[in-house]
């Protein structure tokens, strides 16, 4: 099964001092890639109003800084795993020549809204994500 | 020895649509709180011109949401490794009460800023660190 | 009458790749120096929550650069107008020395939350916004 | 003459906790459409080296919130004037509907970057404006 990809279009000012994007921005980039795939696996947003989904850990390999000269940035992203509350997604950044900036990890927690408690994954969701899972071959 | 100490103001942009501090926001403060940190190594910043710190690494576990009322939260952070041409930083955002928001970690390279490649951490540096590096009792 | 002042922790982050306070970062400090000062008025945050305060007209003019050797900037901030629905806020950001680096203003409308339409400044409100109004002398 | 157009790909930390985009980020919309309009123009890189564009105001009317459910708005901008070491650009926030959200103004000023002293608009730029204002009819 292919990953799910988001290009990011890049601004002025997701560059830093050191004219490269800064470190921080690529957090941005992984929660919009995030929100791209839970939307594409169809889940309706009156079930995210009900059942959440809340970062629980984050992490990232920075291997190659991106110069101002880029316009835009492609987060690769799959379901790594997925436990009874939670499951964990892996990004990598590419460019159009497939160079590859960063390589990510989040693990994302489903909680139950109102009682603001975590909560089993929801089966239709389930089911959802295994059309974002890498499988060999 | 006790570790530094970098309260940050928190700003209302801080804050998302859930009505917490957004996760990606953290690595600024933790971004805040090194530089405050190297800062308080004493090394002058024409050295800092010379040789400059990347990020190589960063991840963070996020224990408990910080509220919209909350108007600062604490960075305590500390020196967890020193090798050849990288170190590591380790992390808690606490309050005022001791409460542990979330443990971040950090690995920072030294970059020769003329060519743009990795160099052995200057030995100044190497030994301001030794200030803000935990020790046991 | 003095005016209220807010003074804002710089982070490494609002400076841009010119190395100086990039300029979509003064509305961030505009926007914490008010929320400041409707707090400081002692309206409960319950009645906020009843009638928000939107932004319905910001401007600024840049005077000098802020540039990365500076750690803070104050916002000095007042009740320029009230009318019936709206209020108008004056700004100056100035360092510990007095200096002017910008001045700024902005109007604001209140809206009844529930319903999203303009509605007349609650009385209580107008009241505590008399003692930011600056008077001459 | 038609104006310059820029889409930007709202990011979903661009909402803030009113769930609308927050006033703040028009700004990083205006800054990232004039780095287009400038790029657009064809003027080399390595002239905005020597002369760059500096912000001296920033204006804007808020019209209509945007809303979650929008993923992307589109910015139309124009030379609106062009005098001897400054030039004016107007912007309309639109949506692919036509629906205005906010109009805004900018001025900018040329520097020589070299002294950070503003100097003439340089001829090849100015030629290059006409190409961006907005003729009647």
């Amino acid at each position: 099964m292919p990953a799910f990809e988001h290009t990011v279009q890049l601004r002025w000012g997701d560059f830093d001092a050191l004219q490269h994007v800064n470190n921080v921005r690529y957090f941005d980039f992984m929660q919009d890639a995030r929100v791209g795939l839970v939307s594409a696996t169809g889940i309706p947003r009156s079930e995210l109003a009900v059942v959440g989904h809340f970062v629980a850990h984050n992490e990232i390999d920075y291997i190659a800084p991106i110069a101002m000269d880029q316009s835009s940035i492609t987060v690769r992203l799959w379901i790594a795993a997925v436990k009874g509350a939670s499951y964990e997604l892996g990004y990598e950044f590419i460019d159009a020549a497939g160079t590859i900036y960063a390589k990510a990890r989040t693990v994302m927690v489903t909680v139950l809204m109102e009682t603001q408690t975590v909560i089993r994954i929801p089966d239709d969701l389930r089911d959802a994500f295994t059309n974002f899972t890498l499988t060999e071959g």
